[in-house]
Order: C-alpha cells, then structure tokens, then sequence
C-alpha cells in the first residue's frame, strides 16, 4: 500500500469467529457496511461450518476476503500470549491460510490479503521474531497477498523488507497518545467518545492526522479501518459511519491489492 | 481406476499421524518401500508441523501424495464413530483438503488423493448419506482427485456416480470371508500370516484373486494395497514386500490419477 | 426417588454452559426462579473458570448442585452421538464428577446429583450398556448422589436396580405421545404453547398426568422439571412458573436426595 | 519438609503422560524403582482413562501419588509458556486436582502432593504472580498436600508463607553452575555423563551437596530426586539406581507429609 487514498477508504471487521453452538459477533448485521472482512480460520474461533457459512455471507456482500489466522488456544480465543518457536508459527499460519482459502476456491473466489489475530497480531507488532515466520508463511503461500497490520510496527517492516505490500491499519474507537502509541485499555480514557468517532474518521482520512488523547494533532496514514464487529451496537455504527462517509465524498472500497 | 494393471501395483501407507511430542507410525522407514501415503490432517492426528515435515519426506522420496481427512477427534484418533450431519461432513473434508494442500502448493507439489481415515472411511463403506459429502467436497475443491476406498462400497458408488475416479483398496494383511467380507478383528483369524503375504500379494495383483479364509478363491481386483504403518515392523516387512514383487516383474508405482 | 410429592416440585436448569469468551444460556436470570441446576464439566461445555463462578452463582441462589457430565465434544457441544467404549464412558464421567466437585469443596458445599447431557442423556435413555458405566462411575464416586433422567429409561432402571436413587425429570414444554415417548422436534406441534405451560405443570404435579398430543390423559409422575436456559425468555418464563406455583400451593424445592 | 534426611531419599517421576492411541513414557518400567508419581491430570497429557490406568498402576507400586497440572495445551505438552490471569491459572489448577483425585477417591487412595509441569514449573519457580494462585488452588482443596518444586523457587517461597510444606526437587542428570543455577539445555555440557550419575546421588543425598560443571563444591538439599520418564533408558538406569542407593544404605521412600 504505497499512496494514500483521501478519496476512499476500506472498512474491515473480523468475521466468522462463533464455534458449534456459540456465537460471536454480528456478521451479518456489519456486512453491508464494510468493504473486506477477515474471517477466522479456526485456530481462535471458528470451524468448518461457520468458515463456510461467513465465506458465502461475505460473497453475497461483495467483500474483499481476507484470513485472520490466530493462535491454536480456542479458550482464550486467542488472545493470550503464547511462546511458539518460529517455525510453529510458520506453519500454523500456513495451516490456516490453505484451510480457509479452500472455501474461497470453490466458490470461484481468492483470497486477497492476512490479518493476524489477537495476540499474533500484537507479538506480530512488536517482535520481528513473530513477523518473519507469519510472511514467510504468506509468502510461500501467494506473494500477491496484502498483509494487514499497524503502522509502524515489526510486521509492517518484515512484510515490506520481504517484497509483499502492507495494509496500515487504524482502531478507530482507540485514543491515542502524542507518539502515536494507543492508549492503554485499562486507562479510562482509552476509547473514544461515538459522537467524536465520525468526524475523527474523515479528518484521518482526508488529512492523515488524528488528535491525541493529549490534544497534540498526530500524523497518521492508513488504508483500513477496522471496526470491532464485538461492539455492542457495532452494526449501528458501522451504518452510521458508512453513510456519513458517503455524505463526504469519502468512497468506502477495499485497499488496493494491486499496483 | 477403471483398468487392472497386471504389471504394476501402488503401495499406499497412511502417514503424518504424529502430533505435538505423541510419535505415531514409522513413516522415514515405510516411505522407501511404498508408492503413495494419505496424510493425517490435523483432525484425527498431525498437527501443522508434523504435516509440513511429513509432505518434506513424501516428496524426498517421490511419492504421491493423498490427503487423509478424519474426524475432529484426536483423543479417539478418529476411529469413533460419530453422528455428523452431511453439512459437517462436508465442511470438516474440505477444511482439511485445504489445510494439508497449502503444505503441497508451496512446495510446487500437486494433491492426488484423498482417502478417508478410521471411522469416517468404514462408515462412508457403508452410508451413502456420508459417502455423499466426502465426494462432495473433494469434487468442489478439485474433480481430478481420485478417492480411495473399498472395492464395491457405498463410496465406490457415489464417487462413481459423481464422475470422479475411484481407487480400490485392499488391505494385504487381512482375512476375507468368501462372500468378500473383512473378518472381523476380534476374529482370531483375522490377520493373514505374515509368511504367506507375499505370495497372496503376487495371486492379488497377477491374478485379482484371493483365497478366503474358508478356502474359496474369492476375486478381488484392487488398484492399491494398504499397508499399516502401526504395525510392529511394519517398514521391514515393506522392504521384502517390494523386493518380492520386482523380483516378480511387478513393478510398484502409484495408481494412474489420469486416463 | 419413591413417593410422590405432590405439594412441591423440583426445577432445574442447565447452567454453567459458557466456554471462554463465549458464552451461553442465561444462568444468572434463571437462578433466583429455580430449585437446582446441573452444571457443565468442560467436556461439552465449560471452563474452569466458568465452572468456579457457576458453582458461586448457585451458592449465592441456595441451590441445589448437580454435575452435567457429557462427551468430549465441545464443538458439537456433547449433542452428537459418539461411539465409545463402556470403560471410556466410565472414566469421562468419573473425571467429570471430580473436576466440577473440587469447586464445590473449597466452598464446602456437597454435589448432590447427576443429570447426563445431551447425547450421553440420550443413549443412557435408551441403552444399558451406556447406563451401567454412567451409574458405575456414580456410585464408585458417591453412592449418595441421586441419578436424574427420563422416567422409564434404562438409565432409571440400572440406577434402581444398583441401589442408588433416581430423580424422574420432565420436559414441561415437550409435547408427548398417548404412549408416553416424545414428540419428535422436527413435528410441528413438538413444543408446548407457553400459555398452555402453567396449568400443564400443575396438573402434572398435583396429579401426575399430562394431555398428550392426541388429547389423552398420560400419567406421568416426576421428580423434577426441566427448563432450557437456552429458551429465549427463559428467565422471563421461569418468573412466570415459579409466582403461579406458589400461587396455586406448590413450593418450588429441590428433590429430596435422603430418605 | 524440614529437616534433612541423610539416609533415606525420594525418587519421583512423571506418569500418565499418554493421551488416546499416543504413548509416552515407560511407567510400567519405572514404578518398580520410584517411590513417587507425579501424574498428569488431561492438560497437557493424559486422558481419563490414561489417568484411571496410572492411578491404579500406582497402586499396584504402593507408590505415593501426586498430581502434575500443567497448560491446557495439548500439542505443547505444556511446555510453551502461556500469558494466563492468575485467576485461570487457579482454577485450571483446581479443576486437575479434582479430576485426578476422583480416581484416587474410587479406590479410597489419598493424594500426597502436587507438582507443577513443564512451562508451569518454570513460570512458578520465577514468578510469584504464577506461584500465588497454584499455591491458593492447592491450599483451598486439601492445606495437607505438599507443593513440590525447586528449592530457592517463588514456588518455595510462596508456598511457605502460605502454611503448606515443600520438597526441594534436585534433578539429578542435570548440571548446575556453581551459583546453584541448571547449565542450559543447549550447552553441550548440560546433562551429567550417566557413570556419574550414582556418586553424585549418594553425594547429594549424604552430604547434601553437588560439584558443579565449574568444579565448585555446591550445597543442595533436596527432599526429592526427579527421574525423566521419557529419557531413553529410563527405567534401566532406575533399577541400577535403586540398587545402588539400597547397597549404600539409603532407603528409598516417599518424602515425608506430615510432621
């Protein structure tokens, strides 16, 4: 993702993480407002069904399909960290990818870019360690795959250095700090106010700045938004959001996979 | 397989049945001696290391290489039984299609097979209403898979029926009843012994016939032989095997998965 | 379980069926309107730190303890029938007893029964040689625990004939037959309407009959009544039930588990 | 544990570290020569009947019987450490302890002690965070058991200002550097050369110290000698052990659990 698009934006959210009985998260309520999903491929949640079942939901929608792979640990659905060896990783997300993208190939679908979940995602920001194992794993897999993940961060160096095109991603709902840290989840002020969250959208969409917790104008680019599809009310939002988005001229479309 | 191959014969052994610090099977010992292996995919053994090393060996030695898709069901290595709709069926086939070909793909390596593993396998034998989501899967994902299985069972039809080719199966170390039948494991004569396979193994492929256990010569034309990678020396006895049946002018070689 | 008690009733729920971030039923609406519950083990259902807060949350309520052993299936949430040996039935349940109890001794409460779930529940209904290793596991653990299942069933039957005592349940919005079996799920008329419930449960309590589906008086005698947590408005519900009880005469109190 | 007991010793190993069709360790070989076990609870290995078996293998050795938590982590064997609350870590305890000693319960056997596994261990011995919440499971379930780990551990420390005994664990095939602390598995010199290994036993047990891979002469009580079940030849080097111990006059038995 070399440019910026003050013209469009992408809207993702993770997708597909309910397992056997138990739900999670309101797919088919976010979908209509999104433009690509990344869908979990059973490590962290998700089975066979429901990867199935979200694949179809995001064809209907005309989403770009991307797949969220994530520590094998059902129980803490990922998102405790977990000491892996590199090679583990490698084929845990190797695993992953092929399991997932089965369900796009009979449907005539491909697979356009990796999301890492939960604590993968955040060893993965920090850690080159973590990074490298995950884009060898995608390379191998389809260079032509986009690898989402925070500016600036472990992955987003590793993926770049390997040849493969990065998507920057920003949590709209999370404060940041003036060095453009977020803003701890225990800190009362970590999320940021619903009437501040639209008007904080186009600002970091049309001019790439956001204001700090701090009160500091902070620069920053990105090519995705993710919304939390685990939000109480997160589909209302997403429609609010996806309207006031248009009523600004701002076209909510995938990132570019292609140069 | 719609021919005999008087001349030939594929020796398949069930493979990569491994998982975390749990050893199962001597795979680097069969691998020399056998044609094609079916892969374990991670729902009934294997885990994704063990699948990436087990596709590393089978492709050092050149072999064909079959997925091995059980059901979800390590703690019972998927030889229990287990009452899933067609759906599930279908959904757990292809979720492991995918998960072992990524291994093959990034290795410019081509899936050829796929053999059902325990409890799945005898009951797809036996009800079409499971045979019919395993060939399902296997034909969504890619139709010039060939399925492995028992010779006249329910999954010999349906794959059949569905366009897609069929490879029978026989297993050398077994007892037949006259009618074709398995004799039973509890059956003290159910294991052939071990001095007079080779030669059943000679009758079998030369001649598409086998003397059951009450004396009758049974036909049975198979396009592949079984051998169980468990069993105590189990490698030792494929090495005689395969000299036996070159000594013979039968030259062993995976099945054609073309016409 | 001998006599009847026809001025007061058992009702019981399901709980602690939550696993990780996911979660199910509503136990902390339906406790306050219940007199026990059957709490998951982890097998089908269940953490261990689920079970802690649910073993706590009965505590709180004052009601009384079961266990709700089911198979090793978390995916298909112990609802999918899985072939296994007697001794593995024995051993799963065993575990299952002891696990749940380790959190009810540290509060020194004392687990007073074992209600089966699911699958499990079902084939114990149905077939002795999956009743005799439940009861085993029971009675070698605890032979004071009172078994609760369907009236009629082989698992009341082996229960009785082991000398433990069995709690008879019915399934107040179940539909059933002249000859006493149930309405199946996929007929439409298989559920109860909600308005008919009430005097359905105080005739059924008061004099141990029930209209069939067909309009005739079946007499049914049972221990305790089982309400699904899973039943949207099952809170709501069991306000409902347990205010008309009380209104009409029956105190809502747990069966008892000594003679 | 106290004081020192310069003629006697305890030999401890781990057991019931298979799980369904996978085996590990070589129990049957090592209870002749042990006087303690150590057995996994389901987590990281072991299944119930895994545990039913060991159980009453223990028995048949007269063996005391201790439990082995460890992470819920199956493919790991528990030894990748994992980023848990300490709230989780203390009922994941509880819930083994309980599903281990319902098959000590059946057979009116009592358990002794509890000793962490693998990444648990390890965390414990470091951590006080980890060390708190095994020691507050333990002590709410039975204040009798002894916690066994390292001497000088938080384990050990933790454990005491608790009120609960502790016994040192020595691992006799393992080096140590003169501060006390193990030589790393990935130093060529980490394990000790197996001719050494039964003077370096009565030194230890005797005198109550240890020469380190520098030379030094260190000071090391220990209460209990741990032997690897699954180091090739384990149960050969036991018996040679046991014998050597006996003929120096050194009985070998159970730590003490009471004062």
């Amino acid at each position: 993702m070399r440019g910026r698009f003050a013209d469009t934006i992408d809207i993702n959210c993770d997708a597909g993480e309910s397992f056997g009985v138990f739900s999670s998260g309101e797919d088919e309520g976010l979908f209509p407002y999104v433009s690509s999903v990344n869908i979990a491929c059973g490590f962290h949640a998700g089975d066979p069904k429901v990867l199935d079942k979200t694949v179809g939901l995001a064809e209907r929608y005309g989403l770009q399909i991307g797949a969220h792979p994530g520590f094998f640990d059902l129980r803490g659905f990922g998102r405790r960290e977990l000491s892996l060896p590199a090679d583990e990783i490698r084929t845990d997300v190797l695993y992953q990818l092929g399991a997932l993208d089965a369900f796009l190939r009979v449907r005539g679908l491909r697979l356009a870019h990796v999301k890492p979940h939960g604590a993968l995602y955040n060893m993965a920001a920090r850690e080159e360690g973590i990074a490298i194992p995950i884009v060898e794993a995608v390379k191998a897999y389809d260079p032509s795959l986009v690898i989402v993940g925070l500016s600036g961060s472990a992955l987003e160096r590793v993926t770049t250095e390997q040849g493969l095109r990065f998507a920057r991603e920003a949590f709209l709902d999370r404060q940041i700090h003036s060095d453009g840290s977020l803003v701890s989840r225990r800190d009362p002020n970590a999320f940021v106010p619903e009437k501040e969250l639209v008007p904080r959208a186009i600002r970091l969409i049309r001019k790439g700045e956001v204001v700090s917790v701090e009160g500091a104008l902070v620069p920053c680019v990105c090519d995705t938004l993710c919304l939390h599809s685990d939000t109480p009310g997160a589909a209302r939002f997403a429609k609010v959001l996806q309207e006031a988005l248009i009523a600004a001229g701002i076209s909510v479309e995938p990132f570019r996979t292609e140069d």
